[in-house]
């Protein structure tokens, strides 16, 4: 049996085909790569089954991943992370069945580590020696620590009001940070720029097409967790959408192997942004297949603070093709969120994960989800990365204090 | 079959037994108390081919923890962390086979976790309300917000010198914090007396029973990732000494469980403290049962600030039986082998699993591990919860800036 089933990359608006053995960033018509498998072959030779004395990572799905040679996978045993029962927060917003799957527990301390581990080593197999990228700051964390594992070197650009501690991150990885004052766009320009005059690899947000088979693998843990059964809602928050598109790809992946049923419904998709950066949310309000640029986008929620995503269409899409919804939630609120989870769940979660939950009350208080609804929410992150999210008082005590 | 095989509490000074049923602190004559099953019963009922479908989590074990309604089981998914491969790490030391349990990625961010996720269900399960505790930072997080889950009130005291990351977990787990001007023996007497005042359970390391068992589970997961085979060494950084006394009973378990082979020799299990805080490495040297306070002790890795640890013979037991040893190492060393991790293998670890690094290089050096042991290290905690051992430059680039 083979290690993968990888095919070729083509692109989903022109449908052009690319050999997967060789380096591409997007198709000539400027529309990101996805990674196609041999899904016929591998539902005859391929079964669920298989899964079950494999490790708790990611890598236990190799079969549609697209490392050729195990030789080559980078790994710090990412994956699989916790469905957690959320009883306190669903009862509050009165929906039955509310699980939370807790990206906290990865590498790096966010879902980008799942990019990451697929796309270095992918990166490695391809034989490129410096990755370029601009980042909000965990993206750039992963990649550098990543990496730094596989012998690459990593130049980072990220914005100056990125998360300090992202920053320290790439540093230890051993990563060239370069800090611009200016928007991640700055960034983004700065590494288009440097990557062609050194021959770096741009690994921008969906300009590599591997990160997110990294990413899809929360859809196919989810499914696995369920045993093969699926929620009725996913919420997702929603900047480049690298997840969500990940999740609505590998839903039609296990359709193919025939793991969900023909006639299982795709759980609804629905795509959370901050309401001072809501593009998709806007585009999708206004039954538009692409978003506009988002001007002077701010929010607490640093990781969706994407003012216009180059995968914006296939976000769209998703969302589109599974019924589902696009909303936005505003700072005041996320970070009510965030306490409240802590309170009732004692869960420390990051914005963004604060934000889907935000999203929940909302859909049910207008009646978009039902009482006994299934819904699964994505914290995407720790909320120990957002230190500043949390005041703390400073009265300090004498030592002979009797409390 | 039975949900655990619970059967008592012992003291393993005095020989004295408790029933497990009831809330107990410390036996009469001051030891800590340790669990113990009915290992003989398990053994005939229970096989590990039953573990194979359970979820990657410390609760795959639940036979062996003291819960005994699943009812109880608070959670956030902690445990099975992933066993990595340190190649290049190993290569630098001149060890063959040298792995790295990381214990970064359970909730909390520290391996602190599993003894609350263990310790906090218990209480539950006894019907405590509310519980009182001293800690240098890592402990008192995890306790808190484990203890939000549970609905029990939490009252942590934490010197003013903890690192500020952990303050923040406390308090938006919605514990009371409270900071003292002093070192963790006031803080221990703050606990001590309050406790006593308001009825609040006082679950200061190893005066409550329970949370060994969830620290123990690291040694069941390590020798079901070999497949019920043991390394030659494990080595652990130790403060408190509860994870080492946790693995060494979790090794007894295991044989008395037959799941390893009865001629399979322990792996030596070695302790590591900070050159400035070796209270268990100068009783080791010295030949003692016991340590003697360390006074002014003071380390960058601050999980193992801890003078004088109530459980100190059980570690100097656990050290000889398994002909292991006691080790320290300079804050100067710690920061450096944090970088070379990072740098060599990509892994922002914590200060603490660092110094379990540095000792392997020590011991090779003195031939006190061949290199063909098979080695492993556990890394306690996410770098990402002492930022400020990560310098940063400072320089801003403007947005046109071409790299």
């Amino acid at each position: 049996m083979a290690y993968t089933y990888l095919s070729h990359l083509y692109c989903p608006r022109c449908e052009n085909r690319y050999s997967a053995n060789e380096l591409y960033n997007l198709c000539s018509c400027g529309s990101p790569l996805l990674v196609a498998y041999h899904l016929e072959k591998a539902k005859k030779e391929w079964h669920y089954e298989q899964l079950h004395k494999r490790l708790p990572s990611l890598w236990r799905y190799h079969e549609m991943l697209p490392v050729t040679d195990p030789e080559n996978v980078i790994s710090f045993g990412e994956g699989m992370t916790p469905l957690i029962d959320m009883r306190a927060i669903g009862d509050h917003y009165d929906i039955s069945y509310l699980q939370m799957k807790d990206e906290g527990l990865v590498p790096t301390g966010s879902f980008k580590a799942r990019g990451a581990a697929v796309g270095v080593s992918k990166a490695k197999e391809l034989g490129v020696e410096a990755i370029a990228m601009p980042t909000n700051g965990n993206a750039g964390a992963a990649w550098s620590l990543y990496a730094s594992r596989a012998g690459i070197d990593a130049h980072i650009v990220m914005p100056k009001s990125a998360p300090p501690i992202t920053h320290k991150e790439c540093q230890i990885g051993g990563a060239r940070v370069y800090i611009v004052d200016g928007l991640i766009s700055d960034a983004g320009r700065m590494v288009a720029k440097a990557a062609h005059k050194y021959g770096w690899f741009d690994a921008s947000t969906l300009k590599e097409p591997y990160r997110i088979e990294g990413k899809k693998t929360m859809g196919y843990e989810i499914a696995e967790q369920l045993n093969w059964q699926l929620p009725d809602a996913i919420v997702y928050p929603t900047g480049g959408g690298v997840g969500l598109i990940g999740i609505y790809k590998s839903l039609q992946e296990l359709r193919g192997l025939g793991w969900i049923e023909e006639d299982q419904a795709f759980p609804r998709l629905v795509a959370v942004q901050a309401e001072n950066c809501a593009p998709i949310v806007k585009a999708y309000d206004e039954g538009n297949k692409e978003s506009e640029f988002w001007p002077d986008s701010e929010t607490v929620a640093f990781g969706i603070n994407v003012p216009k995503a180059l995968g914006d269409f296939l976000v769209l899409e998703a969302i589109e093709q599974t019924n589902g919804c696009a909303v936005a939630i505003s700072d005041d609120e996320i970070l009510k969120e965030q306490e409240r989870v802590a309170d009732l769940e004692g869960a420390f979660i990051c914005p963004e994960g604060a934000a889907t939950l935000s999203a929940v009350q909302q859909l049910r208080e207008e009646k978009w989800l039902a009482r006994d609804d299934h819904v699964i929410c994505l914290n995407t992150g720790l909320g120990l990365k957002y230190p500043e999210t949390v005041e703390t008082p400073h009265t300090v005590l004498a030592p002979d204090y009797e409390i």
